[in-house]
């Protein structure tokens, strides 16, 4: 039984799916523009082969590991390494692993998660029924061999999935090593960073002294006097030239709340002594982290890069699994945002400077009509980023497309992108939504809210040119 | 006129309705699994005739009042009883309320109590053309009439319906007579009852008494010291093992919000004897309520009961209509919650306990895809109950549906309940559900997110197996 | 090519289109009633031709100069005069900025901004082909021309639309020389006003001596001693009274949260007197406008004036935008609102008072389903008013019924209303609403929840019985 319909995710009325099949088929093979990311940069710089089955598809996947976490299997059993070395259950392996999720595969039913890695089964290991327990070793052998093959190496891959640009996301403090030798290397796919200081931005009102730790890294390198307020600020702006030297266009900020605040410099250069030294409140913190946004759009109105911000993620849900396994377990819950109040400092600071270009993501979707859409449909500073996360998937961009379109129309928006670490996936994933919005813009067809012409170059835009066009690529 | 569409809820396209009407008979006739309910035991204990059509189908349910009083009919007139004895209009009659509900039906167009009186109407009472004030004496005359036969008592109902478990909610401090006279009688329906401590866990911040007399009647009734804290939780735990004794599985917690928290217990004990002494303010009542789900979750991480928690209701908004008439009005508002931060301490603590099943519901619709569906896909402790009371309607349970399957799936989730005190729209109700599940799945299928084998098995799931096996029946 | 297409906003499938046709067809001509909106009762008064497609269309137009805004044109670009007369850029003029739009007229793609001014082109001013940068003088030239003629006078445009009543609103201190003049003419067209008494109620907390100045110009119409409590109060009644000379029917309140408050009469006379003195906090702000809304509902039983409460806008958000242009730039922007909390002390006096109703407006499309539907489905007082300002649109209003019908039902809704200056898309707008009810009316009917009869009586009410009701007309 094939696992894919090739209609999928199109209407299955006649008039509907032949136009939707229309603009679909006018786009499903565009190139594939993925400006936000997290794919390892190491990849394509090493460009060796991937170990095996389990690691490729469950063990770096937090969308597969909390749904099967979420029915009693245990991180332990999947592999998962606890931070604590000792404690580390050495007998697992990567085929019985593979088993526990083959013999849970009915629990993503109906989920992104299933159509995405049946995807990849079909297209990209040519297998046919649907994984369960009686074909797991099936399955787990022919993706084995197949990743001996050369053509499954990772610049083979981006090549055959017809990547044109892809953004990593590296911390501000990292060294780029792998973009450096991608840049020295003769492979001509685009490969490039992003700028993400949230470590050196957010003091968390800790007083861990990791964030001390992370400006005297900075400092050390910067060789810039990062204890200091100017210091620190001149460090930034160094970092994220270097950044832009390995292609950087944007930075990417991720925060609890989309807090801003313009302080005096005198006050912003105190929280930043306090945090420093370990004696920042919490409230604090989120002043000095609602400023250090402000600055950092000050700074891309001076040097260009486009600001990304999500917010509304309440990280590490579960102590006990951040405590022994660390982040991206699957315990990151989406939490109620306000933008409306948030971001209004920043805007009225720099909403209508034309050097500004805010990026906006949100999980709290009751913010999409209330308060994104008219945000991005009055300010020229700031565009809606596409439905993100928990709504990568079918019914989120439907609802994404619904609640946006009437206020901040499509011109507003940036296209979509993957924020994967699920490599294989990224096709996948253009693909739902390239499928998704041909059904929408058939929709608005159908009842009389847009032509046809106008509909083909919408879809053309969506599926490529917004996200070029956003993201300066 | 026939009331009822046999097609009604399913999609009227060829290729929908023929796929969901195969899912929808496939388990249209699977028995009733009613496992969250409010329907009175001594219905069932006494198996007396029901008395009149107002007193089965108006007074009892808030949905039909509410309707009626927001269109200027007071609850006088519908024969509601005022507290104060001397208020009461005693004019009224039955037959007289009858009259005004029938020339009042069109107010319930598109509503779901349309649908499950018509659906009564129809199969219970073989009556045709819709009510109104024509036609009111003779649905009043033939249901009148029905009600007399032996067919129409409570358990040949029961056995009809094709009930296969039924659980009611009883009071901490209720004797469960019924309970008790159902057991020793010779009739083998399933009627169980749910442990509902609330009157004893919320001091409401009050200093009425009541909740200090509410304790006193808890140390009669199990004979320990419960004005003691130790004394008090070991109450719990007798009233527990009490009410699994009548075959209780769950317990049911119903609170404005969903604030948890971890305090000492030697914290806990001063706030509980602050309350006993109405010395506690309101948010150290909220304080106390928090532990004590707490505690509640602790004692079914011991106990195997699964732990029901509903918050979100603003209670008696109307203070006149709660003075004079009392609770259950109509006037119960939903509002705002916040799951993610309110259960945090809970799970913290115990959320990857093998022990604890938390089962949630919400009025707050923007908790699904936000936080509930993020939290059942995630926690092994947490399922999400079914779209609840404003949402047991088949555009509620459609967006349930749409808001939590991509993230959640469908097996972090527990079938359908009937929360009902309407006991002859049970049917209704389940078939109503089946209906819009079934409806949903078709469309998956059509869209090629499911397939039709996988579509069918999810079907019975959701009918009967979710349900059963969430409250372990 | 033909701009609209004659089944827009129907079903396109065969069942749902004849069916949802039909019900449209069956209201699409009913007079229209705009019981609450903000055209400029002068055109009545003086029936002067209007100046030029930019007045007409543009300027006035916040949806308009949003959109063109938030992709970086200028208000001074669009000729929007600034505040500062030396300022103001003069070389703009009417054909250049009608060059700007029609280059820019794909960014309305799919916006209820598009359907509505191609319903105007194409029906009032006879054009085909989409607005574009090669036929903008075309357009301009044959719009014009069609200017010049009596035919597009205000009255004959008000006959030509089939208005049966229109309400224009004023703030309370208008002298309402318009309607005093419409009432001394032989036009018969009813042009009502509305008591809009915002700028007297509302403090704001501010030291600017607005507020002082407000209530001495109330002084000064009224002949009453407004700087004393009971003579403000006493000025209220005189305005309302004076409104009601003029055919107000309907007082209208805009403020940014739903809250109100019941004071002692000394307490609001102490705030009455902060207020006037610029010594008012903004807290205590809120709690005297908050009491301001119990005294207007008080007067509102007395008088039978029906009250309307919109919340939920954060306006002027873009500060830079308010101090050079002033308010209805676009950038308004929706905020999270409170109604159950915040409604809860007015409801609990005047929730039951049979001489009082109350209209609801939201911004915050989550409160529809969790607090406004059970509100109004619940209080005798309370009606929900039509989606509105953002939610004025094909999407919205789908949401809207969606999200409110089961629990409110239908006649707990107001009808449409269409809240615009722009005078020209009234019957656009009023066309959007029926045939989006008539499509939901359809899919009722087609899913066996509402049968034709009652849908072809429901959807005249929506069309046209449940406004002039809800607004005494």
């Amino acid at each position: 039984m094939a696992l894919l319909d090739d209609n999928r995710l199109l209407p299955h009325d006649v008039a509907g799916r032949s136009l939707a099949r229309r603009l679909y088929d006018s786009v499903k093979e565009a190139p594939i523009i993925s400006p936000h990311g997290h794919v390892d940069p190491a990849w394509f710089a090493k460009d060796e082969a991937f170990s095996n089955p389990t690691e490729l598809f469950i063990t770096p996947d937090h969308y597969v590991l909390r749904m099967l976490v979420s029915q009693g299997i245990s991180l332990d059993q999947l592999g998962i390494k606890r931070k604590d070395v000792s404690a580390r259950d050495t007998a697992v392996n990567p085929r019985a692993i593979w088993h526990i999720f083959a013999a849970h595969y009915h629990l993503f039913r109906a989920t992104p998660s299933r159509m995405w890695l049946d995807h990849v089964f079909e297209t990209l290991f040519e297998l046919d029924g649907v994984l369960c327990a009686a074909n797991a070793d099936d399955y787990y052998d022919r993706i084995s061999e197949c990743l001996t093959q050369d053509a499954f190496r990772p610049r083979a891959l981006f090549d055959r999935f017809n990547i044109e640009a892809i953004a990593t996301t590296e911390s501000a403090l990292d060294p780029l090593a792998s973009h450096r030798a991608l840049a020295l290397s003769d492979w001509d796919g685009r490969v490039i960073t992003t700028y993400r200081p949230d470590a050196i931005i957010n003091p968390n009102g800790a007083d861990t002294g990791a964030f001390a730790m992370a400006i005297e890294a900075l400092g050390e390198i910067t060789g810039l006097p990062t204890t200091t307020w100017d210091g620190y600020l001149d460090a930034h702006r160094d970092r994220r030239a270097f950044f832009r030297s390995f292609g950087a266009t944007a930075t990417d900020h991720g925060h609890p709340t989309a807090f801003t605040a313009v302080l005096d410099q005198a006050d912003a250069a105190a929280l930043f002594d306090k945090a420093l030294h370990g004696r920042i409140g919490l409230q604090e913190a989120e002043q000095f982290r609602g400023h250090m946004l402000v600055e950092m759009a000050r700074m891309s109105c001076e040097d260009g890069m486009v600001m990304q911000l999500h917010a509304g993620s309440n990280r590490n849900h579960a102590a006990g699994i951040f405590e022994n396994f660390g982040t991206d377990m699957g315990f990151d819950i989406p939490m109620r945002t306000d933008f409306v109040n948030g971001l209004k400092p920043l805007l009225t600071e720099m909403g209508h400077h034309p050097g500004l270009r805010l990026i906006l993501f949100t999980l709290d979707e009751t913010t999409l009509s209330r308060e994104l859409a008219p945000l991005a449909g009055a300010y020229p500073s700031v565009l809606l980023g596409p439905a993100w996360w928990f709504f990568d998937s079918p019914d989120g961009m439907r609802r994404y497309r619904d609640l946006t379109t009437e206020t901040a129309g499509f011109y507003n928006t940036t296209g979509f992108n993957d924020d994967t670490r699920a490599f294989c996936s990224i096709p996948a994933r253009h693909d739902v939504s390239r499928r998704v919005d041909a059904a929408y813009l058939a929709s608005l067809v159908l009842s009389g809210r847009l032509n046809e012409q106008d509909a083909a170059e919408v879809a053309q835009d969506l599926a490529y040119g917004l996200a070029k066009k956003a993201y300066k690529l």
